[in-house]
C-alpha cells in the first residue's frame, strides 16, 4: 500500500534514503526567498515534521505561502545537519501547484490566538499547534485502546438515541424527526416536532448524557466492555472545561469488588497511556512525576483537607456538598500536587445506581488531576435493584440487574479533558476537538 | 494487570496450564445433572470457548441455568480430549453463587428467534450466538483501525451536531434542548422546541447524517484522516439494512487524484481486515472467495448488464436513476458473484460535491457486495467550489476548498452492514449492533 498511495512525510521520516527521488505532496508553511535560493518549508501534516525544501528563484515562483504543492525532488542530508537543524532536505527538480490562499486567508503566518483560531475551526487544522493536538487525539485514542484490549475488554457501541436519562438530572437534548419540505434547513419549516419526536419513536427520545446503563448490560454478557463514544449535555455553561458535544471513554466490568480494583485500572490505563505516548516520541515535562504512586482519600477525608486547609479554599467545604472546582483545585495543585482519587461520597448527592458503601456513602470515585479537575468519575455499581427503585423508563435495567445479579463497576473519562491534562499548555477543552460544540455558538 | 483482574477464559485459554487452581468467574450456560457428578458449561463472554466445570451433586445445589457464579477448581486435561471434545476441564473445589435468575427469564436454553431476542436487547448478549457477533464487531473495529493506522491515516472526531445536512437529501433529526422541570421525561412536558432550538446554538442543529464535509476540512490540514462515527436517518424505513443510528468508517484522502486509487484503498482495507479475523481465529467459507481482485464497472456498463439480462432485474433499468436494490442483488449475486464497484454515476443523482469524470458523469463509486448490497459509497470530491455552488449554511466548505485548493476524495463503509456482509447468515443489520435504533420502537 504504501506503494499504491503516495508517500507521506511520516513514512519518509521513518527511513530516510539519501540520495533517492521521491514526491513530497503538502501545504507551504514558511517561504524564505533570496537571490540565488529559496527555501520552502512543506508540512502534510501527517507528523510534526515539515520537510525543507530547496528550489531556484525560477522554481519558487509557483510558490506561496499557504499553496498546496506536488514537489519532486532528490533527498540528501542537509549542509545543516551538522549544527543540529534539519537533518534532510529535498532538492526540487519539478514543482506542480495544486492551488494558492486567496487574500484573506486567515491562517497567516503570525501569532494567531486559540480565540481567533476557533473561529475558524475549518482551517485552524492547517496550523502547526493545532494539528499537533489532533495528532495526539488520534496516538491517545489508540493508546487507551491498546491497553484495554491487552487485559480482554471488549469494544462495544451502546446507543445514543435513548428514552432514558441515565444521570437522572442532567440536562438533555430532545430529538425529533425534522420534516423538510424543500432543499433548505430554515427553522420557519420546523414545526410540530412534539408529535414528531413521540410518533417516530413511541416514546420521547433523547441524546444520551452517558451510555453507561446499556454499557452495564453488555458487561453482564461479556464480562469488560468498552466504548469510545459522543454524549451530549445542554449546558448552558461556558468554562473551559465544557462542552455540549464531548467524547468519553466509558467502561464496564463484571466480578470486580473492590474500590481499589476500579481505581487501580484508571491508575494503570492513564499511566499505559503515558508510557505509550512516550514511545511515540511524545513528551511533556509534566508527566514523569504521574508515574509515582497516586493518592487515595475518601470524600470525609477530603472535607476536613480543606476544612484545615485555612483560606486556600474559597467556598466553605461541608460535608454533604459536592466539591466545588477551588476545592478540587486546591487539592490537586497545592495539597497532593498530583493526581488524587477522592471516593465514598455522600449518598444524597449521588445517582441511584451507585453501590453502598456505608450508611451515608456509596462506593463512587472521581479522579481529580491538576489544572483540569474532574478527569474520571465512576463507582461501584447496585448488584440489584428492585424495579420500584429505579426512574420510569428505566424497567429494563432493573430487569438486567435482577436476572443473575453480578459485582460489577464502572466509569467514564473525558477524551478532551484528558487531553488538556495530557498537553499540560491546552487551557481550553475547545482546543481539544476539531469543531467544537457548546451553547451560543457552532462555527462550522 | 493480569495479576489485578480475575483472569479471563480469554486469557486462561491463551496458555492453559493443567493441574493448576485457577478461579472463574462467568455465567452458568448449561448444566447436566446425574447422579454422581455435574457438568455445568460456563462463560464469561470474553471469548467464544466455555469451560466445563465437573461438581459432585453436593456441590451443584447451588448451580441453575443462568446464574451468575464464582468458580474455584483445578484446570484438568478432559477425559475426552481424545474425542476431539473439549480439551480441558475445570474441577470445582469451592462455588460461589452471586445471583440465580428469576422464573420470567427470557433467555431459556432453547431456540429463541432473532425477532424475539430483538426484544430483549439488554438480555440477549448473554446468548452464545449474540455475543458471538458482538466480538466480531469489537475485532473488525480494531482491524479496519489496523490498516488505517499502518497507512499514515490520523483518527479523528468530526462533529454530530452540525448546522448543515451533508447529503442535502437526508431525513434528518432536529436537536432541541430540552427543558426539564423535574426528573421525568414526559412528553407532555415538551414545550417551544423550535424556539429552544435556535436559541441554543444560534441555528437549527441537527443530527449529522455524514460527517465527511467536516471530515474533508480535516484532510486538508492532515492529508489521511478517518472517524468512526454514529450517523443518523430519520428515514421511516422498516428494512433489514437500515438503523436510524448506525455507525460508520468515514476516510478521506487529500493528494488523491483518480478513481482507482480510491477504490483500490476500499478494496485493500476489506481484504486487510479479513486477513486479520482470520490471524484472530475467524472463518467464515465465504471469504476465501473475497481474495480474488474485484470487478470494477461503470455505472453505463451495469445498465448495459441489467438490460441485457432478460428478467433477472424486476425493474426495467433506465440511464439516469439510482440502481434498486434488484439491480444491485443482480449484479452481486448473479452476475459477478461477488463484490463490484461501480464507478461514475450520472451526475443528476448525485450530490453537488462530486468531481465530474464526463460531461454527465461524477467520479462517484460505490462497492455493491452479495447479500447487503451497497457496503461503500464515496467520490473523488471537487478540489475547489465557488462559494454560490454551495447550498446555504455551508460557506465555510466552500471556503475550506477555496483556499489552497487540493485534489481529494473519501469513503463512507456502514459498520453493521459489514458485519452483515462478513458474516454472511445475519440476514438483518439490527442483530450486529447491540441497542438497534429505528423508527416505530426502542426496546431499552
Amino acid at each position: 500500500m504504501k506503494r499504491f498511495l503516495p508517500t507521506t512525510l511520516k513514512t519518509l521520516w521513518e527511513k530516510p534514503s539519501p540520495g533517492t527521488i521521491v514526491d513530497v505532496h503538502g501545504w507551504v508553511r514558511s517561504l524564505r526567498k533570496s537571490k540565488n535560493v529559496c527555501f520552502a518549508m512543506v508540512s502534510d501534516g501527517t507528523c510534526q515534521q515539515p520537510i525543507q525544501v530547496v528550489t531556484t528563484p525560477e522554481q519558487a515562483q509557483s510558490l506561496s505561502y499557504g499553496a498546496s504543492v506536488k514537489i519532486q525532488g532528490k533527498l540528501e542530508v542537509s549542509q545543516k545537519a551538522a549544527l543540529g537543524k534539519q537533518q534532510y532536505e529535498l532538492l526540487a527538480q519539478k514543482i506542480d501547484l495544486y492551488g494558492t490562499v486567496n487574500n484573506d486567508y486567515p491562517i497567516q503566518k503570525k501569532n494567531l490566538t486559540t480565540e481567533f483560531l476557533r473561529q475558524h475551526p475549518h482551517l485552524r487544522v492547517r496550523t502547526a499547534k493545532q494539528s499537533d493536538v489532533f495528532r495526539l487525539r488520534s496516538d491517545t485514542l489508540e493508546g487507551l485502546r491498546s491497553f484495554l484490549t491487552k487485559n480482554d475488554f471488549i469494544e462495544t457501541n451502546p446507543p445514543l438515541l435513548t428514552s432514558s436519562d441515565c444521570e437522572g438530572a442532567g440536562e438533555v437534548f430532545l430529538v425529533a424527526p425534522y420534516p423538510k419540505k424543500g432543499n433548505s434547513t430554515d427553522s420557519s419549516e420546523i414545526s410540530n416536532v412534539d408529535d414528531q419526536n413521540s410518533s417516530f419513536f413511541g416514546k420521547p427520545t433523547f441524546l444520551t448524557v452517558s451510555t453507561q446503563l446499556h454499557l452495564e448490560a453488555l458487561a453482564l454478557g461479556m464480562a469488560r466492555v468498552y466504548t469510545i463514544t459522543p454524549a451530549f449535555r445542554a449546558e448552558n455553561s461556558h468554562t473551559s472545561r465544557h462542552l455540549a458535544e464531548f467524547w468519553m471513554l466509558e467502561v464496564e466490568l463484571a466480578f470486580i469488588e473492590t474500590m481499589d480494583t476500579l481505581t487501580g485500572v484508571v491508575e494503570r490505563l492513564i499511566k499505559h497511556l503515558i508510557q505509550y505516548l512516550k514511545q511515540k516520541g511524545y513528551h511533556r515535562d509534566h508527566w514523569n512525576h504521574l508515574m509515582n504512586e497516586w493518592h487515595r482519600i475518601s470524600y470525609t477525608e477530603a472535607i476536613d483537607i480543606l476544612k484545615n486547609s485555612g483560606k486556600a479554599a474559597l467556598d466553605p467545604p461541608a460535608w454533604g456538598s459536592d466539591l466545588s472546582s477551588e476545592h478540587e483545585r486546591y487539592l490537586t495543585d497545592v495539597y497532593f500536587r498530583g493526581p488524587v482519587f477522592v471516593t465514598d461520597y455522600p449518598t444524597a448527592i449521588k445517582p441511584f445506581y451507585m453501590k453502598p458503601s456505608s450508611k451515608d456513602t456509596v462506593a463512587a470515585m472521581d479522579l481529580l488531576v491538576p489544572q483540569v479537575g474532574e478527569l474520571v468519575g465512576g463507582s461501584l455499581r447496585k448488584d440489584i435493584i428492585a424495579p420500584e427503585e429505579v426512574p420510569k423508563g428505566l424497567e429494563w435495567y432493573s430487569e438486567t440487574l435482577q436476572q443473575a445479579n453480578t459485582p460489577h463497576g464502572g466509569f467514564g473519562l473525558g477524551i478532551e479533558r484528558l487531553l488538556a491534562f495530557l498537553e499540560g499548555d491546552v487551557t481550553n477543552v475547545r482546543e481539544t476537538i476539531p469543531f467544537p460544540r457548546s451553547s451560543g455558538s457552532i462555527f462550522a
